[in-house]
Parts: C-alpha cells; sequence; structure tokens
C-alpha cells in the first residue's frame, strides 16, 4: 500500500507561500494528493496541509526534511513532516462509561483510526476483560481522592514506557495534573459531555436538563490547564424536550460523544488539526 | 372556515385527570382533533393541551369556560380556553438588524402566523415604509442612553394602546424594563443571537469566534427579569468552521435567528408552550 | 423494578375514544405513566398508546385483557396489551458488514435495547468468536446463490426454534422470502443503506456518489414483499461533498445506519410503532 | 472596496499544475486571499479557484488573462477569470409561490448577493407590485398549455433583452426549452421542492407524505434537458413525523427551498461551483 508524506504548515502570512512550497515539492517530483490551506485574516496567519505520495518523491523523509529546513525558515515556518507509516501510539483513558472506548476500538479495528493503540489506562478495573480481548495492554491505575499524586505519578511512568504520542481521554472522569497537560500539550484529547461554553464542569447533562435547553451537545477539545477551556476540534448537538429526564439526556449524549470524539481523534491521526492560539484550523 | 377550542391545563399530576377532561369533552359532544399530555416526573406536575373543533360543541366559550371551571378547580389546574377566531394581538419591537422583522411579515402574510400584528415599535426610523407597506402602524421611540425611562413610558403606552397580548423582541436591541416584563410576564418572546446558556449578553458571535466553537446558534426564550435566562423555547445552531470571520457567523446566524424565533412564535400563538418554574413545555 | 402494562390501539376515528380508554384504565386505578394519541385525517384513523404502571392496577395482564375486549369491540379496535416483564425475543441477521451488529450488541449490554437475543444468524462465520463472547448462540447458515431455498429453510426452522418474536436485518445482505417475510409481518426491521426511495437496491452508496448527491442517508423500515419499499420508521442522514470516495461514504454511512437502526429497534421493542397502510405512526 | 480577480480552472490533473499557477500569481505580486483546489482521483481531473486581490496586481483583468493564456493552454485548462467588479446579471423566474422570490430579493437587499438582479419574469402578474417596489422591472408573461412556444420565445427575448449571464428558477413551475437549457448551460439554477433523486417531477410534498418518508428536503441544481437530473449543488432536510399533513410539508419545505436555494446562488456568484460531467465541486 502507498504510503504519504504529510507537510504541516503555520507561519507569518505573506506572498509566495504557496508558489515557494510547490515549487519545493513539484522540484522533487513530488505529487501532491490533497491540498488545503488557509489564511487568517484576524491573526495574519497562514496554515497549509500537504499530502503528498511518498513514492513520487525520491527521498527518505529525513533527507526531505533537511531539503526542506531552508524553505521554512525563510518563511518562519512552524512544520512538521509525517511518514504516514510511522503510525501515530495512543493511550486511552477511562473510567467507568464504556461507550466512548468500545466505539474507538471498534472503528480501530475496522481500520477507521490509523494509529497504534500502546495501552488503556482507567481508575477502575471494570473493562479489563473487553481491552484485553483486543489484545491491548490494560492498566488499572486507582485514583485516591486523598492523594492524586501517586496516581499520576503512575500514569505518567505508564505513558511514557508506552512511548504514546497522544492521550485520548475518553470519558476519565479525573483531571490531569497540570505538567502532564504540557508536556503533552496540543496532543491531550478530551471529549466533554457538554455544548461548551455551557456547562463546563461537573454533570452537564443535569446542568442541561435544569436550564432546559432544546439541544445538548458535545465536544472534542485539546486539554488545557483551564478545565474544559482548550481549543474545540469538533462539536454536534442532538435534539431533546420536555419529554426527556436526565437519564434520556446521558443516553443521547452517549452517541453525539462517541461520534465527535471519533471525529476528532481521526483528525488528529491524520494530522488535520492545526492550533493556533486557542483555536484551531481543521483541514477536514 | 371551523375555528377551534384550545384547552390548556397544567395542574398537580394524579389519577383520572384525562379520564374527567376527557369525559367532560366527549359528554358536550366534543370532538377533538389534536391532544397533547405530559407527566413531568420530576415536578410531579401534569400538563394537557387539548384542539376541540368548537363546531361539534354547542356552546359558547364563556359557557363551556363556566361548565368546565368545576373540573378545574377540583384538580387544582392553571388553565385556559382559547378560541382560535380571536386572534392574539402581537406588537414586534425591533433596532436596526431587519431580518427577523421581514421574515415575520412575511410568514404572517403567508398565513403561516395566526395573530393580528397591532404594531411595530422601534428606537430607529429606518423600517417605517417597509413596515407601513404592509399597512402596519410604526412606533419610532427613540432610546436615549441618559434617560431611558421616558421611552420605555411610552413604549408601555403604545403597547397598551394597541391592546397588544403578546411582545416579539425581533432583535430588539435594547433591555425592557422589569416591570413591563413582569406585566406580561409569559408573553414577551425574544430572540437571542447564541446557543444560551452560552454567549449571554452582547455581541454573542464576536464572543463565539474568540472562544472557536464549531457550531453558533440563536435561541428563542420567553423574557423574565434576569437577561437571556427566561424560559427556552427553541434553539438551533449552524455549522462554522475555522474559515468563516466574525461577519460570516452574523450571516449565518440571521438565518438561524429567524428561523428559531418564527418557530417559537407560531407555537406561542398556537398555545403549545406551557411554563413551568424556568422551563417550557412545548407540544410541538 | 417496576413493570409496565403497555396498551397499544388503532381504531375509526370517532368521538369518545379517549374517555371510553382512560375512564376504564382511571376506574380500575390505572396510573398512566405516557400517552400518546393520533388521529390521522387523511385515513380517519386513530392511533394511541398508554402505559400503565401494572402495580397500580390489581390485575394480572389476562385479566386486565378480558376486562377491556368489550372495549375494543365497542370501537372495532385492533389493539395490543403487553406486560414489559415478557421480553421480546430477538433473532439478528447479518452478513459481513459488523458495525450495525457490533452497535446493537452493546446497546443491548448498556441496557438501551429491552430484549432477548435469542440467537445470531449469518450466512458468513466471521462474526461467531465476537457474538459467542456475548454468550449468544451463533448459526451460520450459508446461503448458495443457486439453491437459496434450503439455506431459508434451515433460517425459517432456526427463527422458529429460537421462539423469536421479532427479526433484525442487521446489513443481511440476502433477501427473506415471501412467506417469512409474511409470517413475521411487522416484525421484520431491515436497515437499508440509502435515503429511501432513493437508491433502492444494490450499492445504493456507489449509486448516491454516481449522482453527485450532497445528503447520504440510510432507513429503517419494516420488510415487505417489496424489497426496500416497506413502511418506514425512521430515517437520518449525512452531509457529504465533492471531496469525498464512494469509500468515505461507506465510512459515514456505517455511523447513520447504525444509529438509525438502533433508534427504530428500541421504538419498536417499547411498542412505539404502530403501522397502518404502507406508513408508520411512531410515538417516539 | 477592493475587488478581487477570481481565477477558476479544471484540468487534467498532473505534475506542477499549483506550483505553476501560484508561481504566475506570486511573479505578478499577486496576493491570494482564498485558494481552494480539488483533485477528483476517479476522473483524474484536478479543479481550483484562487481569489487574488486585484490592487495586487498592477494590471487590467484583460492583461492578465493574456499573460495567463499560455500556463492554461500548457496544462489545457478549462479556466475563467472574473472581476468581481462586473457583476453578474441575473434574472429570477416565478411562478405562484413567492418565498423563494421575497427571499433572494431580501438577501439581494441585505447585500448577501452580489449581482445585479436585472428582472423577473413571471407566468402570472401576481408580485408586480411586490418586485417593483425594489425597483426590479417585472415581466408578465402568461404560458397557456396549448401554446407554449409563443411564450417561451418571449422569456427568451427578455432574458437576452436583459443582458442577464444567469437564470433562477425560484419556483418556476414551468419547464425551459431545451434550447434555453443549452444556450445557458451551467447557469439556470433551480430548486427542487425534493431531496432529488426521490421525487422527482410533481408535486413532490405529496408524494412524499404518501411514500411515509421521515425527512423531506430540497435540491439545488443546474438544469439540464432531462427534468430534475442536472448536477446539484445543494441539498438539505427537514424532520417530518406522522403527525404532519402534507400542507405541514409544504410549509417546512418552503424554509428548506428557500434557505438551499440561497446558498446555491451565493456559490454560483462567487464562482465556487464546477461542473464535471454532472456532479459539481463546491468551494464552499
Amino acid at each position: 500500500m502507498s504510503h504519504f508524506y504529510r507537510l504541516v504548515v503555520s507561519c507569518p502570512d505573506r506572498l509566495g507561500i504557496v508558489a515557494r512550497v510547490s515549487n519545493f515539492i513539484a522540484g522533487h517530483g513530488g505529487s501532491i494528493t490533497e491540498a488545503n490551506q488557509h489564511s487568517d485574516l484576524a491573526s495574519g496567519r497562514f496554515f497549509m496541509r500537504y499530502e503528498i505520495l511518498a513514492d513520487s518523491i525520491g527521498m527518505s523523509k529525513e533527507t526531505l526534511c533537511e531539503a526542506f529546513a531552508p524553505v521554512a525558515r525563510e518563511f518562519e515556518m512552524d512544520w512538521a513532516l509525517r511518514d504516514t507509516r510511522q503510525k501515530r501510539r495512543v493511550v486511552l483513558m477511562v473510567s467507568r462509561e464504556s461507550h466512548c472506548l468500545v466505539d474507538l476500538l471498534y472503528r480501530w479495528t475496522a481500520g477507521e483510526l490509523d494509529c497504534e493503540i500502546a495501552a488503556v489506562i482507567s481508575n477502575h478495573d471494570d473493562m479489563r476483560k473487553m481491552v484485553e480481548w483486543h489484545g491491548i495492554p490494560y492498566h488499572h491505575v486507582p485514583v485516591s481522592a486523598d492523594d492524586k499524586s501517586a496516581a499520576f505519578a503512575e500514569v505518567e511512568r505508564l505513558v511514557e514506557a508506552s512511548e504514546a504520542d497522544s492521550i485520548v481521554l475518553a470519558r476519565y472522569m479525573q483531571i490531569l495534573p497540570p505538567d502532564l497537560c504540557e508536556r503533552y500539550s496540543g496532543r491531550v484529547i478530551n471529549i466533554h459531555h457538554s455544548f461548551l461554553p455551557s456547562f463546563a464542569g461537573a454533570k452537564p447533562y443535569h446542568q442541561a436538563y435544569q436550564r432546559g435547553v432544546k439541544l445538548i451537545g458535545a465536544t472534542c477539545h485539546y486539554v488545557t490547564e483551564e478545565l474544559d477551556a482548550g481549543p474545540i476540534i469538533e462539536q454536534d448537538i442532538h435534539r431533546v424536550s420536555h419529554c426527556h429526564t436526565p437519564d434520556d439526556l446521558v443516553r443521547f449524549g452517549r452517541d453525539v460523544e462517541k461520534t465527535v470524539l471519533a471525529r476528532g481523534l481521526r483528525w488528529h491521526l491524520e494530522d488535520r488539526v492545526l492550533i493556533h492560539d486557542n483555536k484551531t484550523v481543521v483541514f477536514a
């Protein structure tokens, strides 16, 4: 199967970026299979993502990076080049609600998520059997309310040992410590079960029920130190009415959560999400 | 054309309400064309709405009300009976943005809104020509930032003089004084240009842009003293992306606002919205 | 846990049905927890569904049925009364695509589908391990293109032996023989991977791609003799664009299919779907 | 206000197109404000749309076209370059239903549609007053069932006399003659009141009601000789249930129709729609 080089760039917007980059690629015979660009007029920043058929370029990723470095310097680019053969390694974290985890595992099995799942970490032991059935290591790290630091030290150790590149909080109901958030900045994805910024924090469906909203939602976002306030990747909603109890909201919400998380994660894995300030550019 | 009696009831839930009411109606030969019920388990309250073919009951509205009064007392009902021949009289209030007003006038002309439009009141004179073209009185009541009380005294006088039953804030960018809100409690409808409770207050689309949400929305709600916090009647959303500027959000938002307001107002006019605490039951 | 009697009625519309039925229930002390009615003006037919707290009525289901029979006769009702303790027994049929099956099994495990899954029947052996892991019998019945009758005789035998009440075609890519459709009339649910009546028959996503539609969909419907033409229970859609290949459509479609099928099946299991002519009344 | 040159290209996909074109633009100092590309893998065709700040290029449109012609020849491009100062001239055609016309006129007044409305042509005289109020010429061309050719000769004459560039059938319930379709190929936009390919032809909402679908829709498409079969630009849907009569479907449908038509027309006017075979690439 063919593999690709994905070039992702963010830089100050100015004349000739596309010309320079597309020339560079064409000059090496690179065949572009997908190209996305965005000029953000408010911030004066330019974003691009190119997917290049690797075989069309007679170069290793490393050589290509070296060749591209001068272009990148010239335009002050934040940039990355990925070879799709090197799959991202993902750690999934989960508490008691299994719907997101089960959904991600199914999509992974079905080939919808191009990554390796390095491990599942949970503060409960409930899903061990199901996870291990998929051939994935399961780590039970209980988090006691009194002393969370020991637990998170263990989590950090496990994440590191698994050589994970990204972390997915698939309804992990604990708050990650700031240093872990920072070390994996832009690579920790959370699903929050409300239409943010409404109903941040605990029990969002009950908050939504209390307020009498007519739509509930879910939000997939990158985790930052401030709770439920990181860059939003994707959101969706489900219609509700006076007929529905908080339990119904929770049930509808499950479907929205898992769809939104799966979409967000897929885009992350395909290098389609670029972060700028506290917002995202998503080349979906 | 046939007219209807609409019976709308809210009362403590207990055994035999439906039996008692439907017996009463059947006993007078009443033909029910639409019936809705809802038992709210959390509050223990029961809601119902019956639409009865008026000609099937050989009684005036007044006689029917007298006959029903004992049933209502027995079950401690909040209730109302309306004859659809007596159209509600509505005052529309508007500032500079015309899209909601134009939309409501069009729907009214097309027969989608069963009411009389008693008047349009605006703090600007911009839409006079268009409104008067529809044969509707237009009142320009400027609101000066220094002294709003004189303006609102005039607004109250005009609303009263128009014998209005309901008030629609169709993007009226002023805050109604509390006593007016209270006098028309449950009969002042506002359209807020965000997905409440997110982005209450001023410039919601700019707030939404700043936060980087992926869906924007609009909320139709009854006005209470607390700003943008009254019972929600209807909400809807529109998908946005990093490509869209605040101006795009405003443009998309116009379509959502007018649709959501029109839906909410129609339900209000058809007695489909029952308020309980700070929430609504909508028999849509 | 409390159980319920569900009364589902369809009859010619006339005066006093609700009064008669609600009187009957109230007369036996029955506490109604949910009530739905619909008068179809075009056909002159009336539909109702009452959910009654079983403990509030001091009667077995059988006694209650006997007591109700005269009322039913008086109004020429098609009717059924179910005790929610007697769960429906469902047979799932599947070919090679597993997404709907996996989704239904997960929802069933999570308590979203109130039924017993009597068996899974497939013309392939691929999903045996996964199904048996859930403790559900798996029957592999190959269907040869030359002689399908032997296979379907075996299918019928298995369905009968499982004492199934309903059959779900969860992407079973074979056409059921007419006599089986008829024997289980109104109890065989199919998911078709298009927005019917568009793209009936084979390869609907490829048909949709060819036609260049901007939305793809899925349809949950009861199976009748005519292919993909039975009463529709539920439909939903997903937005697509020129960017998407037929494979993308298939992938998006999986999410729509499983959601639509799960919703339709849940409503069927909760006796919320009433069939009339070739259409459904869904008290969702 | 700044104006733009819009370059729209469709050509066989091969190496170096983007490099060549973006070099060309950068070489003339052109500042690209929006860029879109699409490689259609199935057809091997490449599509692009560039929006260039006109003032950044020190050239008239004509000079720029001359300069670009060799590039276009080299890559066998179908291409067009438009100066946004030269607004498209549009003729709107309408029968008795006014909702689409009123909506387009409002959006046009509000600045959402960047075009000149050259005239409105109708087979009825109903909307004259409203149209003329907007300062737009109104032509009443009755179409008799016996002899349509005279009417369409007059329509052609009027369209030509108005120097129209595009024609919008805003619920014009007559079928345009083939030669008119062909002369304005890719520039006649129709709104069909169903989710095509379902329910082509007459009375689609009644067809939809009859079939018992749970979603109704509308389709904006380019007109070709084959009725309701041209390239689809945009579609959307609205949820319906057993509660809704054909009249309700018509009413819901009006909202979908006008939104879908307005979106499609806006994209057309902004040169965002490229036709290939019987499909569209929409750079929305």
